[in-house]
């Protein structure tokens, strides 16, 4: 269909809130108006949105499909989990790829996930680059995958191959002087190992001891490192995921208070869930085994504080699902096997609707912002994504602000055995989400076919 | 004329940037699309805006006009004042009262400034209330203020009739409940009165020993002072004017970590003058003399973080304009003399346009965001003004964002004899004033006639 | 006797820790040496101290004897206070006078002070004085006052008759010029007075209100201005007494670290008791009604590590006895007219030597430092007092470190129907008092008599 | 001789201030008393020091003498330095041993530095441990080398064989479990490694360089994670050796609130001299490479206050002597091949004395506590050392607090061809430095003999 009318909506986008009509032609934004009365559009759709609030679409600038540790895949796929996505209200995914064998270039995995996403995806989707170590060809190398799309790559401060500062450096400034973005996953990683091990030697290895090795000096260590790096790199921007603590944000506010662009991602998990999830019985704490873990519940206040005074600017959710079942069988005589992830790319705008502007932590404006917006400004994806404006993809999700449900794990469409949000109450629901002028879901269920997703090349970052 | 389009421009509001036709029909937007040709709208006039970037028109929430305060009176009235507001891109401006006899009833000041408006203003307006002195029958008038559209009322903690921490706390309370925002001039009397007369008595009477007299200590204490007091008043919402320092900055960052609604302007004297504006020579200082003083030039940078930051969220001018002949009439023997105030309407926006935007200290979103869309939301105008919506009023501004000018003051409507931004080179300048539809000034050239400014009858703040 | 020796003590000071004996002649000390054989000495009382600790006597810089508010007086009189200071390990007092009539002289109330302590005291005493307005005849009138040996005055922000920046700006101004130190209390009056009236409104009349009207917030706020003042005023040296909370004590640091002569006092009631003493059964919180009130309980650890990093400088009582009988009488039915105050003169050193020394929180110097050394110092007695120095006056305490004791009121001299430490239970006990080399008290036994106490001049602050 | 009576002197320690006479037998002190008259001594040497100061001697706890860097020797060894440190008022020093052969024992370095100093040292000296790799072998070795009297190791966090964090974990644990305390060099290596050889690759070789390779940043990266590692290690007590910026020091203090036992010392050349020596001309910039470098004289005030405010505890010197002529010689191409290290125990004292008492920095007791008293806590001599009390060692300097002098090298006793501080006036000098009761210097003469000097085997660190 080329026409589509969206009548009597309340649109939303990151500053405005107002009642107009939205025709889309041939996927994307043709004109806003007070009453779009005209008939002469062909093969038009009329949808009637009254009381129901139109925004962008959601964008989950961090997911982990199709991931592969060397020892446990993730359960959801470029298909499974951009479906999860859309009836979740998410048009848009971008991806940061796993790790692939020492020594392999950067290249290859691309090329793997590219494989992975063809033919799969629903949405559109990109990729963030990974960095497993450097030399003289992989910095070359970052030359042309910035230039064919992939303005952002991922430095792991723990877990990785290389995770000297002297290589966070290098590649900091690769990037600065490339125009992208660094994304930093900050947890120290001889202070964690320490930790681990004491525990362990100590017979500690429930799932809450994977907390205690992980306090929030691990992380906030690791920024406040990263940060300094970043400096010396001729202020190289910084983009921190899932940060989980207030002493994290500490230091991040301070950097912003000198100049630096540094921007904080952070998840629903560390807004909502707490580090009493890992004491749960039957071992059901290890459906929470994540890294950065989940943190004492006060962090979750200076988290909210954070958003809502615009030192965190995105909300993805790290989205790795593995099943429960693998879990237990990995972790439960030890918690340093247990794979690290937890499912979320589904819930995520909800669970953001309701505990952020249903309970007044935030406005509207502000959860179109760090949902939406704030991604495509930041992963070079605006104003094609992100944006109500004319001209920009028809990526929309509806929602009704008052519509209440349950989080089950029967609902959801994330391909894994459980949902961490399993009993969640939550007001504002996603009714519908269309991607490029296509009703991909509705009501919860997903309308359209695997594929239709397109790959999308990222431009440079705006600095927000 | 009832349609008006404007067609190409590039469309900017605090969130966007894109290019659209835009359609204006009785004075508010009624369409906006990608081509909007169609022949049949009556009395259509076009202007075609390629190259121009069509942002809502400024809005200065700070001016003083007509104010008289009881030794001087500045020199623009609503006419002279919106007039240069307007040829400067500004489509509304907000005037804070001046205070009336002592005793005098909150509405017999309101009756008055309908008066110096009435006929007069070229663009709408709204009025901030002025507290002089509490007691039962203000608190009781204050209700029927709010009711009436006037949301805001200022508190001064300095020159003020009623300077108790005692009246603050009840007049927080009070705004607190009825669902309005206190505006709060924040120097500490005690410290300026002593210094003053210290200086003073020590033969020191030149312009410079203003600003000695008024150190960053005695805003930052004062902005902590009645920090502390709204915390008291269960959280009452808070808007500090004319920010001017660093110190004070890092009270109220504090304030927004704790999670309070603490709401910053600054202005552009202090973005871009500094403290050694007093020793110009010939007494030229005095044209300088305003409260609060300008600061030492390490204060700028930390002004521009923190409006990028977000915890300054708008840019007023304090226009107060007294003629320099005045000021050196009664200020030349003793800086205390000399009335406190400067001119600044015209200029701000092109002043932070091309000091912000074009020097790339803001990004064009954030520049609407302060000058139009906060002040907006925060004074209880939006969506009516401050928004590209449907349905807001068409106020624009058209800006060439290359047109470079010097600031000088005979090409200003300004009715004073000075500018303080002489010879300040700027680049990025309005093209065109849209109010309600109606061009209003164009090209520095004021079109249209005395009288046609509406008054703005505000509703409650929006908390950003 | 003209000598006495004490041999095989362990002596320390604020800074050592030996052993040696000591031999006094004449209420000084004339020796330290190993072995003071010597046999020659006439009239020579030996004390054997073995196993004990020698330290310098305590100065209580902060008692309120023949305190009379105008509607209550304290029960402890200059001979009661010293009977019991003397009992508890503590050879010196400064007490602050309390209020005279509107409009009196400084030296009024000297010369009434004097009045009060000749004949009684029973061990040294100084006087601070006390600001109840200023004017041309009191600036001048302080210059003769600091003459005569009362060196540190006292400026209340709250309760008094004058309480204006203003007043506090001229005090500190004249304090600074004269050499002398002005000690705050710092409570901010207009908001105390606001949650006052706003808690009785509601029928709120319990002890617990009173600490819900005093929140940490009315003493940071008055901390945070009575420092900028002082920075104002030359930087004159301040000595904040009683602080009790964490947020005010940030204040104090940041000051220190501007290099501002800031000092601060603490007592052992906020590093030992809280809150929750408000909620005690059979309207029992009044007995702890004093101001500012006690704290919750997260304070006082922050007040310990106040101390161990010196920035907290002396422990006073702030004792001020008034009859838990008149308490009740007067504050049952509406905390705000029971009468403020606690006694603690004679407890104060077996508290901070237990919960400070034997829970090892603080070093043994340290205790030394803050009990007596510290306040020597700040309050010109130094080094006649809080020191163990060749020529010092002979006042000792002998501490049995291992001794334990339980407090309770039955065996306080202090002349009061309860104390706040009912029950406390402490490790470290005074066994002997010493006043210029004559034992006034032994074994909790007073064994001096009335009178023989002196007046201290007090020569000029030295800084610490 | 047996007996040294030192009469009329003015007696200083780090809390008290009085005049007595002294009496010393047999190298301790054995009394002291107002008249030290008797005739009875045998062998006595009376020393009238009327209106001189007699301090303990000066403690410096941080002396590279004999260093072998590999490609460069140190010049001073044991004798020429400790007559130097004799001559400026010094008693004691502790010597931090240099790096081995990779995979040395401990103990083969406390062997070499035995064989240095014997027959050598002048003063009584002690050692500091080295760490260069951790293996079970060395975490064994540790716990006899603390017994032998080395309670203090230290961790370079540049420089060394082995840099990781986990070595710092464990060695911080093992010191912990001793009841030792681990120094620490806190540099960053791998953001200084990247600096100088950006610097080196941009043509920048000249001394200058030296300091934009070491920015602020890299002590205070450093400081922060050292201090996060050692809360991991059940908060290990951690001495941060030759602290020099603002920026390390605010990461200091914030531990310190937090209370940690972090302890600082810093060293006279950042108190004094500053970043622009490095511009000297004719390569004179070379004088001054140390490392960490001389700093943005702005941090100067920062240090002292951090001094005068007790968070930063000691004075060491850091001394490292190498002749200007080989610096020339390795350096004059290349800033990086410049030999690091500075001459200064001799004048610490002057310096010190001069630059702190003299101009009101510090107090005279502060200066006792941080140029002795403290240094002999911390490393476990005290009351040995450091101390003036009964039984402890005779190590005295008597200070003319009024003599001038002009510090000029050729006055010097340090084997080495230049001072830094060449041309510095002071006010306040030693006069006498006398050590277990002898006099080993008087008016800038050495008056003693090689291989006086005693080891001393230490005891666990008292945390002041």
């Amino acid at each position: 269909m080329s026409h589509l009318i969206i009548k009597n909506a309340t649109l939303v986008d990151s500053s405005s809130i107002y009642e107009a009509d939205i025709l889309v032609h041939n996927g994307t934004i043709k004109c806003i108006s007070k009453d779009i009365t005209d008939k002469k559009y062909e093969n038009m759709q009329i949808i009637d949105a009254k009381g129901l609030l139109l925004m962008p679409g959601g964008i989950d600038a961090h997911t982990h499909f199709n991931l592969d540790t060397g020892v446990a895949k993730s359960s959801d796929d470029f298909y499974t989990g951009t479906v999860a996505a859309a009836c979740g209200g998410t048009t848009t995914i971008i991806d940061h790829m796993g790790f692939g064998k020492a020594g392999c270039s950067l290249q290859s995995r691309v090329d793997l996930y590219h494989e992975y996403a063809e033919g799969k995806a629903v949405i559109d989707y990109g990729l963030h680059g990974v960095i497993q170590h450097i030399d003289d060809n992989i910095l070359k190398e970052m030359e042309s995958i910035v230039l064919n799309g992939i303005t952002s790559m991922k430095f792991y401060m723990t877990y990785g191959f290389m995770l000297s500062d002297s290589y966070a450096i290098k590649t900091l400034s690769k990037m600065k002087s490339l125009g992208g973005i660094l994304c930093v996953h900050a947890e120290s990683n001889d202070m964690i190992e320490h930790l681990k091990d004491f525990h362990f030697s100590k017979g500690n290895r429930s799932a809450i001891y994977h907390a205690y090795s992980r306090p929030d000096t691990t992380e906030a260590e690791a920024v406040h490192r990263i940060i300094e790096l970043a400096k010396l790199a001729d202020n190289a921007p910084l983009y921190i995921v899932h940060l989980s603590t207030h002493k994290g944000l500490k230091h991040i506010e301070k950097a912003q208070n000198e100049g630096l662009n540094v921007i904080a991602e952070t998840c629903p998990q560390y807004l909502l869930l707490d580090e009493e999830y890992y004491n749960k019985e039957n071992y059901e704490g290890l459906k929470y085994i994540i890294s950065p873990p989940l943190r004492e519940k006060y962090n979750q206040d200076k988290l909210w504080l954070g958003i809502k005074n615009s030192k965190i600017s995105t909300i993805g959710t790290d989205h790795c699902s593995f099943n429960f079942s693998q879990k237990l069988e990995m972790g439960k005589e030890d918690f340093r096997k247990c794979p690290n992830g937890i499912a979320g790319v589904e819930s995520r705008m909800s669970l953001m609707f309701s505990e952020g502007v249903s309970k007044k932590r935030i406005t509207l404006n502000k959860f179109v912002e760090i949902t939406s917006t704030n991604p495509a400004k930041i992963f070079g994806l605006y104003p094609k994504k992100g944006s109500l404006s004319i001209g920009s993809d028809a990526d929309f999700v509806l929602f009704d602000p008052n519509k209440k449900d349950t989080i089950t794990h029967k609902n959801l469409h994330e391909n894994v055995d459980y949902t961490g949000y399993e009993g969640f109450e939550v007001k504002g629901c996603p009714v519908m989400t269309i991607s490029r002028g296509e009703i991909i879901a509705e009501n919860n269920n997903f309308t359209s076919k695997a594929g239709r997703g397109k790959y999308l090349k990222r431009d440079k970052p705006i600095m927000i």
